[in-house]
């Protein structure tokens, strides 16, 4: 079975070269993509803490609030719905997966951490993300 | 950030060492997660292929369809329901990612190979699984 870096060109279709935080955010092709993602993260951090195979949705207004509390609520255009602001979070954590800048398994591991508080778990991946990103444009 | 082998907790919490394919195939809990992962698996299959986000559920119909065509669906119950057809291909998926037996990557390519034939792709996705578990055993 050949393996053609399908990563690859996920990321080339669907991330631009110079993308800005706040397009990143509100990219309805990397939104979609980052839901199936944050629902399957989410479900393995699930399942890890309850010990028991869990298939988990990750609420908007969960999404919405770690978006706030993490201070990126701000670089979204103003009157953004609750459902616009969750598909930032969704975008933006499915960028950094594919560009390697937070793994799948550390996201389970921030998520994990914290299921007794899905908003409070997000707001720290958000944070981890945000700061990595950052790092890498310095 | 620690990055505490969170898939391997998965692994030890779901997945039996000496789990037979007919014990895997009605895994409700490898089930649960496998449907997640799948829907992510195909999800990006389909972006690849049509160049823009899609957020994609797998039909249980195409997935009932490969099992029977993999010659899968002799393993499970008699008169098990489509959807219960559908389950033990998810449940085996996810049971070949989190042992290293097909990657995510591989598991998008092949799924990318036939995304005009959603069943025949399945299909040949299972039959790899199959033939790579069975190697294992060997």
């Amino acid at each position: 079975m050949k393996n053609t870096d399908l990563l690859g060109k996920v990321r080339d279709r669907f991330i631009l070269r110079e993308m800005s935080l706040s397009e990143i955010l509100v990219s309805a092709d990397l939104a979609k993509l980052g839901d199936v993602y944050l629902n399957f993260a989410y479900s393995l951090a699930q399942s890890v803490q309850s010990g028991k195979g869990v298939n988990a949705r990750v609420p908007s207004k969960i999404l919405a609030s770690a978006l706030k509390s993490s201070g990126l609520k701000k670089e979204l255009p103003p009157r953004t719905s609750i459902h616009g602001q969750a598909d930032a979070v969704e975008a933006l954590s499915v960028y950094a997966w594919l560009k390697g800048i937070v793994t799948l398994e550390e996201l389970v591991s921030l998520l994990s951490q914290r299921t007794d508080d899905p908003a409070e778990a997000f707001t720290e991946a958000m944070n981890e993300t945000l700061k990595r990103l950052l790092a890498r444009e310095c």
